[in-house]
């Protein structure tokens, strides 16, 4: 069978995510090593996940504000960790001016050297800290709950659009608390928060786990971090949420007076969601044809296709599609007017309809002179692919909302029963090996197992690394067997992780 | 009187103005050279201001997409004008890797220079011209009308908050089309949308007009701006929309097939606004009490303050702020609904009801235990300072949509009887040279001129500029007198300009 991608999952999956995310113009490599272009359809993708995610965090209590984009290089040196993490391979601006090169073309100014170097954002808990610290002074200042929506950039070596680009947009949670417990249910909070967006707006099952020591943010006490399963069964972290105990408060000296008069640390958490959702969600849903949007995030839910061979046809078919357009609009879907594009451009029927596709829009509405007559529509659901069937138009409109509904429900119920069908419980190392060999397409291995740094010798080889330790009680995955043997060290263990390959 | 911020506007003008930033909690310096923080109240009048002018893009057919925050240095080298206008100032990355220094603490890495230094962007029409290349090879491509959100640099000596920053946000369109006319229809469109959004939004009257050759955007074939007059006398620039002609297109290649089959140069345009906007509302309406908002732009268009001593009263008082609270709610400004907030923090009143007049908030409202008696509220404008009046609930609630009307409709009444009044048609030299005294306020001078270079000479020593010549038929200005005689030249003039000192 002819399918819209070329190559398909099977034959490629690398090859066929940028494929994917080419033909349903999302994004392209732009002029600037490892930095994307968002172009209109991805970035109306990512504007619906921030309106949504904007949405929770302000009805959560928060605010947003704006940083700077720079961060002094001293700052990156206060705390120690935080250093090794991220002051490695990042942009550093030197200087602030260019000049004519005597051999023709710019150079940057030699009398133009900054004093200190500052860095691009890699993340901004050090500048942000410096900035609490002035903020909090007593118990009364606190909590602080700003979120900032931002690009930031991390000079990546190997990029992947969308996944892993050298600038990306995200949004960083920044919150100072004046206890650790209250700091803690921030964290876990904002966890939740990515867990229900991930579930509901993405369709995306995701595990809410902590990270194992290894994988800890840079400088935090702990990291919990939401993790999916992509449809190759390689896992990807899709949201974390830290919880910096009073690491960066030290760091950046963030005190303040409490009740009883004395001057003491706060706590402080980060948390952050990134356009790496975008690729979660290609992923997640895309087919062979191209990209499959969950209709909550698409920038179109209803695309219609007006089909006429003259002018004659033109003048009956153009205002019935506008009046189907005006109905569906007037509907409401996830509290919101049912998005509609009509697309009339001179195209060829087929070229028009398969752009569509690839684009992944729910639910596509072709209509000829036929259906006018008939005082129908023809419609074909992204989802469920085949040929699309006729349907009476007053029935379409009053149902549309109900069947982006099912879309919705459907798309999560297909990734979850993948996910679950991917999920082993594993419980010897050589099973573990040959889970994950190369010939197998691998997933999400439970393991009992000791988080000691000497199970990275038995990972590395394997290119797994450990996801989280799935919280207790997570609705996605049941972590509670009474203990049990470390599949790595033989040592007795508490719970089971999640290991995986994973992007 | 004793007033909220010292100094006065009377006794110091750009003092008054950082007073108004720290006292409303607009934004605060950083610890990097000439950026700011925007804090939440500040950051919230901006998500105002983005919100609306988004919408009334993507009225107007455009899209937003993101484009790479960095440049190559041999991009600016293209077009010869705008090297000249922005590779001078500006951010510059050489390195992308930091190494620990043999002096401790950390060093941009030698051996990680960079090939080719890449700029922090200071406008995009270079690397967005680079892609618009990619995407247009047909006439059936054309218009590409694309707008983004961004942060962008360039390095000011000389800073002041929300005026002129380091690094600030704003948006900037960039558009494509097939003919000149198009493209310069496109520019005077945008310049309208940012006329209507001054005018209706931020209460801000503008005059719209074209920039003088010397005041053009560099690489630009015209300039247009919008103009708005300060209460201290002073323009500000407040957005400007440009019609590159073909000489972007042909830096970055932007070419098309047109209909006869001929590869043909496009015309471009870009126009922007950016958080400068801010500083215009302060200096537009703020007075010596502090921040004073249009409800349009206002975070909060109402908070209630309850009043009591204690519990007893706070168990009336509290129940009863609420209902009006909720009641509020339900009634809309502008097609939304109305923005409650309800400050219940312990603090002493008077502190608690300054920081809401220094923060603008449009009404303000008053509820102690004699108001819940009587059915009543204590209602305060800020817009007309005194002391406020008692006011039966019901009534409050019933008319608070259109005492916001009032509210912003005599804002924009205020500010434009002020501009008015400062605008004066100038028709000598020695007239000009006394009204731009140092002794004087100044104001906008309408005066007789031709653009060329020598009248720079005149103007510089009295540090006024051309602002622009306005555009025939603009509503704000009359332009059509029928001709003149140059006052700085004594030559034949078609038109007045416009001349004041400027920010």
């Amino acid at each position: 069978m002819k399918t819209a991608i070329t190559p398909t999952r099977a034959e490629n999956y690398p090859e066929w995510y940028q494929q994917v995310v080419k033909a349903a113009d999302l994004a392209e490599t732009s002029d600037v090593r490892g930095c994307m272009v968002i172009k209109p359809w991805g970035y109306a993708i990512w504007e619906n996940i921030q309106r949504e995610l904007d949405r929770q965090f302000k009805a959560t209590g928060h605010e947003n504000a704006y940083f700077p984009l720079f961060i002094p290089m001293s700052f990156l040196e206060k705390e120690a960790e935080h250093v090794e993490g991220f002051a490695k391979e990042c942009a550093v601006v030197t200087h602030h001016r260019l000049e004519p090169d005597p051999s023709g073309g710019l150079r940057p100014a030699p009398s133009a050297e900054l004093e200190e170097p500052l860095i691009v954002r890699p993340t901004s808990e050090t500048i942000i800290g410096a900035t609490f610290a002035r903020w909090v002074q007593s118990y009364r200042d606190l909590p602080v709950l700003v979120n900032q929506w931002a690009n930031v950039v991390r000079w990546e070596m190997r990029t992947r659009m969308f996944l892993r680009t050298t600038e990306f947009l995200w949004q960083e949670g920044h919150t100072v608390h004046a206890t650790a417990q209250e700091a803690q249910q921030e964290t876990l909070q904002m966890l939740d928060v990515y867990a229900d967006f991930a579930k509901h707006h993405m369709a995306m099952p995701v595990i809410r786990g902590e990270k194992t020591a290894g994988e800890r943010f840079p400088g935090a006490v702990a990291t919990y971090s939401i993790e999916a399963l992509m449809q190759d069964c390689k896992a990807l972290q899709a949201g974390t949420s830290h919880f910096l105990g009073q690491n960066f408060a030290k760091a950046q000296e963030i005190k303040f007076q409490n009740e009883a008069g004395e001057l003491v640390y706060a706590w402080t958490t980060s948390w952050g969601v990134s356009t790496r959702l975008v690729g979660g969600l290609i992923m997640t849903h895309a087919d062979d044809d191209g990209l499959v949007l969950p209709p909550r995030l698409a920038p179109a839910h209803v695309v219609i296709l007006p089909i006429y061979r003259n002018d004659d046809e033109r003048s009956v078919v153009l205002p019935y599609c506008n009046a189907v357009k005006a109905e569906l609009e007037a509907q409401a879907f996830a509290g919101e007017p049912v998005r509609v594009r009509l697309d009339d451009r001179d195209l060829r029927g087929g070229e028009k309809k398969w752009q569509w596709v690839k684009r992944g829009v729910p639910i596509r509405v072709d209509v000829g002179p036929r259906d006018v007559d008939g005082g129908g529509v023809f419609v074909s659901r992204r989802d469920v692919g085949g040929k699309g069937k006729p349907c009476p138009r007053d029935e379409f409109v009053a149902t549309v909302s109900q069947t982006l509904d099912e879309i919705q429900q459907g798309l999560f119920a297909r990734a979850q029963a993948h996910r679950q069908k991917a999920t082993v419980k594993i419980d010897h190392f050589e099973e573990f090996k040959e889970f994950f060999d190369n010939q197998s397409p691998g997933g999400l291995a439970a393991c009992h197992f000791v988080d000691v740094p000497e199970i990275e010798e038995k990972l590395k080889p394997l290119k797994v690394t450990a996801r989280c330790i799935p919280l207790k009680g997570d609705a996605e995955f049941d972590n509670d067997d009474g203990g049990g043997t470390c599949i790595f060290t033989g040592q007795p263990s508490q719970r089971r992780g999640l290991f995986a390959k994973a992007y």
